[in-house]
């Protein structure tokens, strides 16, 4: 048997298959082209999985079950997308529409919780019956997996770490309060305190990264210049640094999973990135010495929405 | 058939019986007298349970099983107290000395766990599968409820929201880290802060409700100013559900529980308390008006822990 997963993007809809274990068997692309119907989009998401299907040369009977990752909140129980800002989507019954494509049983988890579940399956966690995800992209998103399965939060709504509030009273934040994780520790906020960083000293190399123009500055140039040893690029990030490392022992103060993955675009940076957060975490003064959960790059990178959406179907064998 | 709860105490070992639904049937205390020898303390909780059964005439023949509340770090799979500063316990097997005397199931579970397992099978979270219970007392504990069932962290060490770092670089805490929660939002920090404010103003009706002596001014003191509306009182009961309702909002940002419940000492200042949470929550700027998890008053007090202990037993039918 094998499994479905969709990954369902503002921009594409990807359709993977994959076996028990997560290997990608397969996989398809098509344009979202979010604003037309959304009856058409899913039935682009039924045709691009069947296409996946025949490129291994199976079809519907072999499938498990079929898994959708959404960016946005799901009401798996009842089959509704809730809300799903990107697409324009709220309380659609996205389950009843597929079922008029496919034969068999349809799952829908949040992206970030279907990204950490394939961590949890088949990357970096496999076996940690806990683990939390965070992807620092643009934004900072957290998929967690607790008891071994997701955790989606009792209103869908759970993983907002880049919503919770590092800094009282910071930052200004989009979503309406202030100080936002987000605000410091994305991959946004790590180009935009490059770009102030810029505006301190014209002989920066952060000036040269980019060529002269600051639209151009992203989190990879910063990250570049900071491991070239650019005074003013190191003190960046050693503050993302920080403010991650806080974010990350505040997890585990309170969640204490067995494991902190860390993926998204910035993610890339590697040891780099991995070493100056786990030495930045807070020290504490234990009478015990506290076993800690560990720090880890994810695996899986971009495929990891695909996997963990096919997987989904793997918990209805649990 | 009943359970039997035990709330391990620094200074008291209480001693339970329930119905399954978690009302008590008896009880009994005996002191811990901590820093005696481990077996002998185990010997006494063996022994004031029995107690407590003959108090309602049963005997062990008809308990289901025996829970245990420990205030420290449990391995309940190993049967093991990992770590209970309180008392100086470390690595021991309670379940294989308690079975000494024992002839039921023994279950162990931190006791903010319990207290948090209380509520949502006798109490205010009755029927949410997730809820967080926080107790603010001398310090700050929570207790997690996901999956309708507890969780305890991957290493027992869940639960800490009065470690997570509240304020980057805010006040020392006795843990090591700068800025914890604790530090603003327990009721030592509202009682150190109302203290603080006593030094502005020598006509604060602070001074009055400690007699002219510090040392006694109370968290319920410093809540009973504000309630009867002294500016500085209320100053310092503002900032302290400011904080607080922060960290709430940090709680439900990541978490997405069902129910917030507070409980512990400070929580005696009832709705006064909770209406000042409430409209403090952060505002957020949602394109769909999100669902909330509601925030309410613990119910069951001080009988929460011993409850808690008692219905472990209800999760080995589940």
């Amino acid at each position: 048997m094998v499994y479905v997963g969709i990954d369902l993007g503002g921009t594409n809809i990807r359709c993977g298959v994959t076996d028990p274990e997560g290997h990608l068997l397969a996989k398809t692309s098509r344009l979202t082209q979010a604003g037309r119907n959304w009856r058409e989009i899913v039935r682009d998401i039924a045709e691009g999985s069947s296409e996946a299907l025949e490129n291994c040369g199976l079809d519907w009977s072999s499938v498990q079950a079929l898994g959708i990752g959404v960016p946005g909140i799901v009401d798996n129980a009842a089959g509704m997308v809730v809300a799903c800002t990107n697409l324009s989507w709220y309380d659609l019954p996205l389950r009843e529409e597929l079922g008029r494509y496919v034969n068999a049983p349809v799952l829908m988890e949040n992206d970030a919780n279907a990204a950490a579940l394939a961590e949890y399956y088949a990357g970096v966690s496999a076996g940690c019956e806990s683990s939390v995800l965070i992807t620092l992209g643009t934004g900072v998103g957290s998929g967690i997996v607790m008891h071994g399965r997701p955790w989606p939060g009792a209103f869908g709504q759970a993983g907002e770490l880049g919503h919770t509030i590092l800094v009282p009273d910071g930052i200004p934040c989009t979503c309406g309060r202030n100080g936002c994780m987000e605000r410091y520790c994305s991959g946004s906020a790590l180009a935009f305190a490059g770009k102030q960083a810029c505006w301190a000293d014209p002989d920066t190399a952060l000036w040269k990264k980019a060529e002269g123009d600051l639209e151009r500055l992203s989190a990879k140039l910063v990250v570049d210049a900071a491991r070239e040893g650019d005074p003013h690029a190191l003190r960046v990030f050693g503050r993302f640094a920080h403010y991650l490392a806080i974010a990350i022992d505040n997890v585990i103060s309170m969640m204490n999973p067995q494991m902190i993955v860390i993926g998204g675009g910035v993610s890339r940076a590697g040891s780099f990135l991995l070493e100056a957060v786990r030495e930045r975490i807070p020290r504490t003064e234990m009478e015990v010495p506290r076993p800690m959960p560990r720090i880890e790059l994810a695996r899986l990178g971009s495929e990891a929405g695909l996997i963990g959406a096919a997987l989904l179907g793997r918990q209805l064998e649990e």
